[in-house]
């Protein structure tokens, strides 16, 4: 009971049990399905569209087609809105497309009465395309004549130069630099590494459904920001904010990709076409890796420049991001990958960061675990490798000169580092990896192993928690007392598998002194009813939204306090409670209990003022913190196939005070799991002719399976973070970003070879083992 | 826009569309369909079920039977808690039942996977009775050995002797009184007035279904009261009531008989046999009529005697209600007829009410528009036209002399009447039908006319508001503004098709200056969240749950002017808001509107409090007050077939100030009809050797048709009552009550036959007529 504690799920019979709703168990009987038409070409225009022989086929309610949508651009990130103008997010979409930016991009839509025949009248449409020669990197795409959205000639969807000394220098849209030397500088040559665009992979497809009762447009759908995207439906469809409700059920994984407006406001636009029956837009799995959101792919130009003492002089940074073919959340992640690049390691003298965001015509990028910073650490965590083997430094040794400590200033956001446990991590995990033992006994070994190569590696990160000050951080929260005692909250941040709910009624409870078991958390948000969040992301839920629950339980506590001592004709002076009983604190003495005082105040006759208790609040988080972490990753490279096994990870993290340890294991294991995927093997594939993706599927896009997955530890190294509600701070994205990094420098410790590319997977390998000579070119 | 306009219905478009959502809308899918096998005998015991066969049909999940509930008694009315012991409802009901006490008690149920397998798998139950001559009086049952209930060996559930001048004398169970003289007393010799019992009759089948989510318990039901619903079914099921959540859509109709808890514990408990798995038990129309609640019949004998100048000086009256085979609303029906006896009109000398409510082997009695008054009415109406005949007195000199005025002081509930237009309904419907002419002129014509005569009649009623100080009367509400400017208002009050949604967002309207076009108003209550209100009952919604509102909306017109005097930085001290602008009172400059102060206060960024504006409030009512009316009707009545043909009638109304005209007009409309109903047609009828019910169908049972509804017009005298939130007072119920006397009273005047029996319908007029001597025997 109570936070620290492993408490169970709240939702875990539901989950086990198969009784929980997801929005697919929410669709009613009669729901007509809609399926969507995409594009067959990565780059052109929609000429015509023949749609007479679909209309025939049976079960077809109706089609609509690019030609027949409103011409509104809307935004689709989910960001809180922005009173600041500047920083609204880009409105470049429309419900269907006319313009083709990508292959699979949506041009038409069928409405069946189901799935079958909506696909059987799709191959029935007939379309004419104008082609335009894909433009799939950054590089192409802004070399380009050819703009890609008409408001962005030069398909630079963004530009941030920025000079530590100096603050922003450059911040216009143009050409690529291709100077090896980051910001011209000789003493800056960088090294190129480079991550593909990679998926979210989340069990549940994404899917939502629309329907209206009277003016009132209602839309279901596994969205993690359900506030934000009212506001986007509501934009798309242009119907009042006030008429548009988003209702959010249970959500299998989101990671972020459930962060943007999606097909909402095509089922809302199809559902008001059909007098407001209820239209489902069901995505199958192809669709989802293709038409829903990526990982950016990024080429990232990092340079370091040393002392002699192992502390950076000068450092800096060039990063191109491939943001695929709508605005999404633009250069967000980008910039936030520039930031945490001056928050991790300082320099002493210069510190550059330059970060470009691209439209390419491939599938839009947007929010995933991370939002930039994995493929930042990537780089940054490599180069430190690489610049300690350079020296003949110890990799640990180099980073803890370096490294973000206690009091740190951060140099954007204005907020001294009050916790930091990072060192501690760091130390622990060197003693339990027997750092120092493995790298001298792989490194004999290796000497007289020529297929097989043991490596130990590491890598460190920072991590802020919640988005202050760039946007609003707020959290709103309503506590229901029941008669019997027991509660219910109401919170508009989205449990999306993560536990949010669960340490919410653990956080809750530790005010109120009431049982988890006793604590109903309403894991369905309704916009029209819940109270306000911005929801899951930047891991704020715990940070946040529980600054939120841990307001308003202090609220409900006050006024069960003061009703308690209202009825009982006392003082509250000396009250509290304890066990939910209402205690005299001096005397011991048992007053009422919350049940007691709930019912009398609900129904006394004798009373002037009855009360159904409730409790509402709105928390403003106005501040931020870093978490931290190392990844150790123990690994034994089969050199001639290119396989990397990896024999054990430690990961060790600084997130504050633990709330609930057994969840904050599991945050851990599913980020190595999916930190150790983008090592290894994920990647996004896409014809580079045609566009045309390749692996969008689970048959061949490689995401790690049981038997990929490492022996792994986790430890926590708790600190008290004064910002947070309990002293926490963010344990959602953090596991997975030193993951890759980690695995890198142990094969870097193990074969020598600089792996500056994402995945690890055994055919880049073997043709990087080629390149460095380790192994002969035939093999390839 | 504001009250007292005729808003249109907000719920109009969703109900004109199809797309408003009740219960049966709601049922998904995969649902599991219960039919509940009920008893063929009135009375008696199960002693055995053979369910070997049902078991082997098609679709059948299981089967549970009286022998498998849980032995736990559970009230069924739907009454706000009572804190005092002496005031809770009667427990006296299993979820099945062994012990048979009606005609179609449930003794098992049959879980399948559609209605027809279910209904299928009924037939082949074989089950063994050991039967008792059925009770079907109040009469007979109280006066035979065998007890209904173990727990009432009297089968007399409850008794109140009231005199006036000593209170209560008495409060035994035992042996009906047969002395005509009431109290004993030779000067108050009393007639016999009887009323059948009737159905509700609403569009909608009383329908629920249960599925678990966890161990949370989710009921959906077309009910009244889902805060009381729930807390029968946590106690029938003995879950905790913060497992256990209701949800109540819209409502096709209610009228009190949506007011119990019926099949609800049986779903919840057949759901948790099956793991959770949603079941729906369906209910035909003929299990509505007899499976539900009925109005109770009574027998009602009324003295009545008067000094030579009209005045009245003693009167008396004992009510004997036949209360059917459960609780349900216990004594408090009759009672509450009792208590209205002594507040029409006032006697200067003796004031006895008796009444006493039996058990019987008839469907259970309940809550029925009205709640005992429109079964008082009929008999006190019609023995003040008896009186006024018999004395040569006009009907309406008589009543004026005696009815309740202005400062009355009702003697039980101890309020003044602050409001009391019954005097000016009376005099202005006396002009409008033309009273005095026609009384004259139907006289002279009636002298001439054998077959057809004609009558104009009128009845009087007072009915209260709410039901305080008998129970709390207490409302919640919340309202959530939007960044839009609109709002949600969400209320425990429950719309049952009396249009108190679209009354809420008015009052809401007046204060706010929000259109209620952009006021959304939560129609569908759900337990965990809804703010508390004990449901729609006694006409209270607008007169208590609108009091929340008003409250409501002045605390968030308070936080927004504050909000908006913050983000000025000026004083709030001039403020106020004109169509939706926030605008200082003296010099009319507008500061911000409603949705600037919305969206700055959510989203500032530069506010170290930010806030989603919620407002919520509980509101208590600690008063009470009278509706009044006045019905006219004018008849023909053609004696010789016993049809009373009703030309029109005129209904006069003192509802206080009038919120929408429309609707008020509306639940006139309604009420007429209803009451025509009960005047003219609807009785239901049980074979007296058996107890089974005869005409338990649309087409035996006789509700009025339209070819049945006269003319009708409605007036409202528009008085203010201090204790209502805008002036208003009780309008729901009242409309139905004054009906059948007056009919009956228009019938005396035609024919000059007293008819003390509902239904007035042809066969028990002619045979009335008949005894007469009106027309002759031979053609009865």
């Amino acid at each position: 009971m109570g936070v620290g504690k492993s408490v169970s799920r709240l939702d875990a019979i539901e989950k086990a049990t198969g009784t929980a709703k997801y929005v697919e168990d929410l669709l009613p009987c009669n729901a007509l399905i809609a399926k969507v038409l995409h594009s067959t070409i990565a780059n052109g225009v929609v000429k015509s569209i023949n749609i007479d022989e679909a209309l025939k086929m049976p079960g077809v309610e109706t089609i609509v087609t690019c030609f027949d949508v409103p011409n509104v651009l809307y935004a689709t990130a989910g960001h809180p809105l922005s009173l600041d103008p500047n920083h609204t997010d880009i409105k470049d979409k429309l419900i269907l497309e006319k313009r083709i930016r990508y292959y699979g991009d949506d041009i038409a839509a069928v409405v069946a009465d189901n799935t079958l025949n909506a696909q059987k009248a799709l191959e029935k449409i007939l379309v004419e395309y104008e082609e335009y020669e894909p433009l799939l990197t950054p590089q192409t795409s802004i070399n380009s004549d050819i703009a890609i959205h008409e408001t962005c000639p030069s398909n630079e969807k963004a530009r941030m130069d920025f000079d530590i000394k100096k603050g922003e220098v450059n911040s216009y849209r143009g050409k690529l630099s291709t100077d090896m030397c980051i910001g011209g500088r000789e003493d800056l040559k960088s090294t190129h590494y480079s991550v593909p665009p990679v998926h979210a992979c989340h069990i549940e497809n994404n899917f939502c459904f629309a329907y209206m009762e009277g003016r009132k447009m209602i839309v279901v759908s596994c969205n993690q920001v359900p506030n934000t995207l009212r506001r986007n439906i509501s934009e798309a469809t242009q119907m009042p904010l006030g008429d548009v409700k988003v209702i959010k059920p249970f959500l299998g994984g989101g990671f972020g990709n459930k962060q943007d407006t999606l097909y909402e406001p095509l089922a809302a636009f199809l559902s008001k076409r059909l007098g407001g029956r209820c239209v489902a837009v069901v995505l199958s799995r192809e669709e989802t890796f293709v038409n829903t959101r990526t990982r950016h792919g990024m080429d990232l130009y990092s340079a370091l420049d040393v002392y002699d003492d192992g502390k950076i002089k000068n450092k800096g940074i060039r990063i191109n991001s491939n943001g695929g073919a709508y605005g999404a959340h633009g250069h967000a992640v980008a910039a936030y990958a520039v930031t945490n690049y001056f928050q991790v390691y300082t320099a002493e003298e210069t510190q550059i960061g330059e970060s470009s965001t691209a439209y390419t015509t491939l599938p839009s990028a947007g929010a995933l675990r991370g939002y930039g910073i994995p493929q930042l650490a990537f780089a940054l965590e490599s180069q430190m490798d690489d610049m300690a083997k350079e020296k003949g430094w110890d990799p640990i040794d180099f980073r803890k000169k370096n490294m973000m400590k206690l009091r740190f200033l951060d140099p954007f956001d204005k907020f001294y580092v009050e916790s930091n446990g990072l060192e501690e991590c760091v130390d622990k995990g060197r003693k339990l990896i027997e750092w120092d033992k493995k790298r001298r006994d792989y490194e004999e070994f290796n000497k007289t192993s020529s297929d097989i190569k043991k490596g130990v590696g590491m890598a460190i990160f920072a991590y802020k928690t919640g988005v202050y000050p760039i946007q609003v951080e707020n959290a709103a929260c309503r506590i229901v007392l029941n008669e019997d005692g027991s509660i219910q909250i109401q919170i508009g941040a989205t449990e999306l598998g993560q536990g949010s709910d669960t340490v919410f009624a653990q956080m809750a409870s530790e005010i109120l002194t009431i049982p988890e078991s006793k604590i109903h958390v309403i894991s369905t948000q309704d916009t029209d009813i819940t109270p306000y969040d911005s929801g899951a992301y930047a891991s704020r839920q715990s940070y946040v939204s529980g600054g939120a629950v841990k307001k308003t339980a202090q609220v409900m506590k006050d006024k069960i306090i003061d009703r308690a001592a209202g009825i009982a004709k006392i003082s509250k002076d000396n009250l509290t409670i304890e066990n939910e009983n209402i205690i005299n604190e001096s005397t011991k003495e048992i007053i009422n209990n919350i049940s007691g005082v709930a019912k009398f105040m609900n129904y006394t006759n004798d009373h002037s003022q009855t009360e159904h208790i409730t409790a509402e609040a709105t928390y403003t988080c106005l501040n931020n913190c870093f978490a931290f972490g190392v990844s150790y990753a123990d690994v034994e490279v089969d050199v001639p196939i290119g396989k990397i096994n990896i024999k054990n990870i430690i990961a060790l993290h600084d997130s504050g005070k633990i709330l609930n340890p057994q969840l904050a294991e599991g945050q851990i294991h599913g980020g190595v799991a999916m930190g150790v995927g983008y090592a290894i093997g994920e990647q996004l594939l896409f014809d580079p002719k045609t566009g045309k993706p390749l692996n969008n599927n689970f048959l061949d896009y490689k995401i790690p399976t049981a038997m990929d997955i490492p022996e792994m530890e986790s430890h926590f190294i708790e600190t008290y973070e004064p910002s947070g509600p309990y002293g926490n701070k963010a344990i959602g994205e953090p596991p997975l970003i030193s993951q890759a990094p980690a695995i890198r420098n142990a094969v870097l410790h193990a074969t020598g070879v600089q792996i500056n590319k994402l995945p690890m997977s055994p055919q880049n390998l073997v043709h990087e083992f080629i390149k460095s000579g380790l192994i002969e070119g035939g093999r390839e």
